[in-house]
């Protein structure tokens, strides 16, 4: 299942020793073919990690024959020296699959500013290749991708005509920003060349992960990874293939959604009455990423001020006095005051649903984040030491 | 002391029962004059509280007789019926002081969308008028407009020729953005035209207030006033009354961040080596909202990467591989990859310095910020209930 659910692919995850947890920290999926086509998108982070500046790269040629993903350690800001490990990395796979370094793509996530301990992970690419396979090695992948995530995230659907999509995913955040990196690989046995499946993908991210923002930040290791390998020979239309490939994301996004690190809340705040679908999106990170009103989510508290404030500070198109706010289905702001009574919202559901109404225009757009918590907090601070 | 430092001036603090706890909450200030030359900054954010509506008309006339202040309530959002409440409490001040409302300032500060008991404003404006005195009024004015602060931010100093600047704060935050309302009276004896206060007081709160960003939030009520008696007859330079006037608001600045809600660290993050001031503003502010290493922080844990990352998302002039990073004095990272050893950085004391060089030109600033807590998730999710 997972990456391995479509025809073609083979997958492994193994414990190579870079986490002191002893537990699974190197995954590998490869691409068998008859297509390589392949599209990613990277993390807009300025700053990125040595496997990204790799990885895009390896990308520019439309082809990947294997993803190389390791835990345990980002290869964040480790200068050339960090670079060169991800090449030995791609290198140590094109030669056990006796293929071309050009076509191996490489994803890391853990801490930046240390370098990765290569006589560990390099040995740990024997094991990885050993152990391909069709069967268990998706799950296993999906596992040993893991930081902070505590369960596996994978997703697979079957398109028109029986090609696949298969997915897996770690993290708990989105391509920009992120509260942790976020690495996802997509594979399908569908055939379509590399620049359909970049149009693809861009459109499914760009309304499922772009648009999870859980703490603000942004990760320098993002990668959203799509393999075809064309095993079924099925050619889906575009649009179709669009629409199961957005599915999947949106699958994966619920599940990184519900596992953010600390959350106890999974808030979707749905902007509606925008201007420009531009405007949503702008008002509903300005939502999301209001720590005030996190914490007031968090304390079951329908606190629509700190909504309306949060608007304030965009430059979306409104008027202060035309906006409405609901709170799980109950208008609390109405014409920018007090509306429906404030104590018929029930908070208490892990989900927490927030209706930003801008009173400007027809466009709308969805935007999701999680609740601050005093275990986000323990757990970032606490992280690299 | 306080605002009743300079001549001309005096000041009320009173229990107008506007607050559950009992304690004061309405202040006043009235300027005697002769002169009543006035200037403010304002919150940025577009949904403005009904005071900050009422305030900017006042201003635009440059005259302040006296300004009203309550905590206990922000009046935020609560449409027409809010505006008229302040406008109420204006003119019940102009009778009191047998003057014109149109020279009335109001503030206000506590939750937002809920009106104010004018029942218990309105007497407790008889109270005030009653009260107001030299001596003490200016702390009990301090003290009644705190809502978390846990002291009375005050502070003033002497200017050449034996002017006074007198001040009092409340609030943990900054005029855009603010971690709640940020409230600051300045008074003073020297004699200088609106205009004049106005070049001086946008200068002043530019580099202090205005760089203060407790938690990324900005408030629906923030106002900086500055009123002149001109009760000396002095007229300072310009310049020597620009810079005092921005030392009176730097240490307000620093009480306000020493007391920034649920800190445990006060942090000064310094960008030097920028292109443009403005670039070395923004950078400051993305690293100073970014909740990583706000947690990082708090766990005394010298996470320089998170520093690198939360500088890659922004637009500035710089190369990641050029890029340098200390923290208390120790560069733990340079050219964009680890430097001196991290644990040789002292973490425990409360304060903490990250300097940030970007190493593209001679510009720089100071942004000040405070950690993220377990306890300001607590204070900050229990605030309305």
């Amino acid at each position: 299942m997972s990456v391995t659910a479509p025809r073609g692919f083979r997958a492994a995850g193994v414990v190579a020793g870079l986490k002191d947890s002893g537990t699974r920290d190197l995954a590998l999926v490869v691409n068998d073919g008859p297509s390589r086509a392949a599209a990613a998108v990277f993390t807009r982070n300025r700053v990125k990690a040595a496997p990204v500046l790799w990885s895009e790269q390896v990308l520019r040629g439309g082809r990947v024959r294997a993803v190389v993903l390791n835990s345990g350690g980002a290869n964040a800001c480790t200068g050339a020296p960090g670079f060169q490990d991800t090449h030995a990395t791609a290198e140590k796979a094109a030669e056990l699959l006796v293929d071309s370094a050009g076509e191996i793509a490489v994803c890391s996530t853990g801490l930046i500013g240390e370098r990765l301990p290569m006589d560990a992970l390099l040995p740990g690419m024997d094991k990885a290749v050993a152990d391909l396979s069709r069967g268990d090695g998706g799950l296993a992948a999906a596992d040993a991708i893991r930081t902070t995530d505590t369960v596996a995230k994978i997703s697979f659907r079957q398109g028109e005509g029986g090609y696949m999509i298969g997915a897996m995913a770690k993290g708990a955040g989105m391509l920009a920003p992120s509260l942790a990196t976020m690495l996802c690989v997509v594979t399908t046995d569908a055939d379509l060349p590399a620049e359909t499946l970049d149009r693809a993908l861009r459109a499914a991210t760009r309304v499922t992960f772009d648009r999870l923002d859980s703490d603000g930040c942004m990760s320098t290791n993002d990668t959203v990874l799509l393999m075809a390998s064309g095993a079924t020979g099925v050619v889906p239309a575009e649009d179709e293939f669009t629409a199961l490939l957005t599915e999947v994301c949106a699958d994966l996004n619920r599940q990184l959604l519900v596992d953010a690190e600390g959350a106890s809340k999974a808030i979707t705040i749905e902007v509606v009455g925008a201007a420009s679908e531009d405007d949503a999106v702008t008002v509903g990170r300005s939502i999301a990423r209001n720590n005030l009103l996190k914490c007031a989510v968090h304390g079951e508290d329908p606190n629509w001020g700190r909504v309306l404030s949060a608007i304030g500070t965009t430059d979306a198109v409104f008027e202060p006095d035309q906006l409405n706010v609901a709170i799980n289905g109950i208008w609390v702001c109405r014409n920018g005051s007090f509306g429906d009574d404030r104590d018929k919202v029930d908070m208490r559901p892990r989900d927490v649903t927030i209706t930003a109404d801008l009173s400007a225009g027809p466009h709308s757009a969805t935007v999701w984040t999680s609740d601050l918590t005093a275990d986000y907090v323990h757990e970032n601070s606490a992280y690299s030491t």
